[in-house]
């Protein structure tokens, strides 16, 4: 739906390309490290998603003669105007799978291009990755505390505009069943539903004739919402009604949807009386600013509740609203590279990098990835990337690298997967991560450290540049 | 930049336009309300944005060839769909202008159409309106907190994907004065502007040579980050030795950003050692994670401060991450419309509708809007939507209609304006609001009241629906 040009990008990766153009740099390679330092909502893991959106646009991306007009305007240089007309990303991506869990300071992802061509791409790389892992995470989140119940997105209305267009995508990797937003679902092939609004209800001068109505042209998937009125006093008992009469042609209702009050106490009542006229059946869905507390909260009490639906929280990625992802240079013309700080963890981790991660022989995730140099032989111990007294033997365990090269010269080298192939691919990955890392409060801590090799030439450069 | 297609929308919006569709409802004429019930951000007032983006996208609205394929795909009935390929919206919009302040429970726009079309368009209205009127009142607010400074947008690798472009257009409308997004400045007519990278940096050998190179291609608006390394030992000096070369050849250095670090301290070291070498020009900008507390508490500091990059909290409009606004049915099929809710303040107003700004007659606004049922005579009291015991007194003041037709059976009525004409009538429209209802720490109640015969008739419908 997006008609992604090369200018979307932010003024100063043109400024700084376009001094690499005239100073000489214009073949200078470079390996930059997409990654995040916090995970987002206090949670123990984060799911990686947009890789495949990226690798779509990137293969497409163009300045447009109207990107060009704009760039002359605004005072860009002739020849480097020559230069973005024929532009292409023409680079190599190594990347985690997309819907794999990821975890801080590790590279997630890495570009190894032409150091113009990978600062033009990276606010748009950062634009697309970090609101998709957001989202995908904040899904999980809701997920787990749904149990194997539906999960239902209904965020679009209050989505931050067209974003609302990929947070079902990449609600979808994350675990929900489906989702309200039809665009989305056509184009990303999710499951799509809904069901009513209060404003149907009003229209007609009594609630049941609308029930009715709509019962008699949706028969099969009929959901009615109850509370316009009053959801014990007025709407369940017309919804009971409807859903007797709909015996009578042999259909059934699907269900019903609780919008607001106390919806623990409700589901209770209305499960009571339902069941009480045999309408075991008949669903209960609830929805109204619910998150993976109140979510779980609900189940606690032990609300009889079928299905969730989910909106505002989930596709904004609140509270958070945004995954602190970065993209730090860490290879260039043939040198290893470093960005210190006054803050030690925000010291980046120069070269070009592999990232194993940790398992038992049994499969399960021990809940470490190590960090190593491209091309480092088989790892032995990994140290924390800070304190350099604590380290954790990997003699016992098997290492999986985790950055597998997808694009080479601006070709893709795997396919798109059907979403549901990338959901399902995360779901296994988070089922061999222990349940104390997915609990909401203080989860266990994932360990990322680095190879001895990648410390010591760190070290090497805060030394050189101390001095 | 988004194409937009009718199917940019709930999938309940085209179940119950199926229903109005098949069972005689063809004709309805409804009215719907937008507002919200919550002021962002805890703020006292909110800024209302996004109504050009949606005039535009309701004249062009279709359901394409492709929609109707998958419109039919997931059970959509083949009348329906003949009815849906000659979609348009043709009705009336009477809004607020774009840029005016607006306040919860009165309508910020209406909606007066064919039932089905209104219906099928909420999705989009309140994608479109929740998130601009959002962000343009957290720029206003970050707007106050910085005075007569700079202001910059520098959001868009943490924005909610390509949310991010019309977050620069409503950070504009609410106060921003230039954007680092490309393709938002270049659509919106938005002046662009940006400094440089660590990664640029980090590219060189040393700062020094990266700092000249920079300055060499860009001489008129050179701005170096001087944190890459260590911001007060070698960044400063670098950036003052680039400076004194650029005087030689009769330039002068734009200006130095500070990153990281402690950035009060910081601004004033810099600004002294820049003063120290004659370079009282050279401005200060500063940039990471800045919100309007944030740069409020700089300059409460006294931190020589020229300049403010905002990102994250800007353009996702962090905390709040989404205004809550609704669209509800007001009247339909000859009558007015009401939805009743356990939560009084939850029962919304019925019938088509105008809103009057209360001034005095000096033009200072006084605090209030009334909103009375459409074509009323001149009010002389206002009461509290909820306290009926609770009036205003509306004699001796100037009352301003609010709500403009400004779409007469799909056609706009005004022109599109310019976004800087948006933004200086926001500003104007702010000036008159009193700084009490201005302040971040529990603001002074803007007060919205409802007219007599409004309060009558909402409340002879309460009791119709009780019984």
């Amino acid at each position: 739906m997006i008609n992604y040009t090369a200018t979307y990008t932010d003024k100063y990766q043109l400024s700084m390309a376009q001094v690499y153009f005239l100073k000489g740099q214009r073949e200078t390679r470079a390996v930059f490290d997409y990654f995040f330092r916090k995970l987002p909502f206090n949670g123990g893991y984060a799911i990686f998603a947009g890789l495949d959106d990226l690798l779509k646009t990137l293969e497409i991306l163009r300045f447009d003669q109207r990107d060009l007009e704009y760039l002359k305007d605004v005072g860009f240089h002739p020849d480097f105007l020559s230069f973005l007309k024929d532009f292409r990303f023409t680079g190599n991506i190594y990347s985690s799978r997309e819907g794999d869990l990821v975890f801080p300071i590790r590279p997630v992802l890495q570009v190894e291009a032409n150091i113009i061509e990978a600062q033009i791409i990276e606010t748009l790389l950062l634009n697309i990755l970090n609101f998709q892992t957001l989202v995908a995470t904040k899904a999980s989140r809701m997920r787990r505390a749904a149990g194997d119940r539906n999960l239902t997105d209904f965020g679009l209305r209050r989505a931050q505009g067209p974003g609302g267009y990929y947070a079902s995508r990449a609600a979808f990797i994350g675990g929900i069943n489906s989702t309200s937003n039809v665009r989305a679902a056509m184009d990303f092939h999710i499951p799509v539903s809904g069901t009513m609004a209060h404003s149907f209800i009003q229209s007609y001068d009594d609630e049941l004739a609308a029930f009715n109505h709509f019962a008699e042209v949706n028969p099969n998937d009929c959901i009615l919402v109850l509370d316009t009125y009053e959801t014990l006093k007025s709407g369940l008992p017309n919804a009971i009604t409807v859903a007797k009469k709909m015996e009578e042609k042999g259909q059934r209702l699907y269900g019903v949807r609780l919008d607001s009050g106390d919806l623990a106490y409700l589901a209770k009542e209305t499960r009571v009386r339902l069941d009480n006229e045999n309408l075991n059946y008949v669903k209960i869905a609830v929805s109204n600013q619910l998150d993976e507390y109140i979510i779980k909260s609900l189940l606690d009490q032990q609300a009889p509740i079928d299905a969730f639906g989910v909106g505002t929280s989930l596709v904004t990625g609140h509270p958070d609203g945004a995954l602190d992802g970065v993209y730090k240079l860490a290879f260039a013309n043939g040198k290893p590279r470093i960005k210190l700080s006054e803050n030690v963890s925000k010291i980046t981790l120069p070269h070009k990098k592999q990232v194993f991660r940790i398992s038992e022989n049994d499969d399960r995730f021990v809940g470490a990835d190590a960090v190593a140099i491209d091309g480092e032989p088989d790892l032995d111990i990994m140290h924390h990337a800070m304190y350099p007294l604590k380290s954790l033997s990997l003699a016992k365990y098997a290492k999986e690298p985790l950055l597998l090269k997808v694009m080479e010269k601006g070709q893709r080298l795997i396919d798109s997967e059907s979403l549901s192939e990338v959901a399902q691919y995360s779901r296994q990955r988070l089922a061999k991560l222990p349940e104390e890392y997915k609990r909401f409060d203080n989860p266990h801590i994932y360990k990322v450290g680095i190879s001895t090799k990648l410390q010591s030439e760190r070290d090497k450069l805060i030394n050189e540049y101390k001095k």
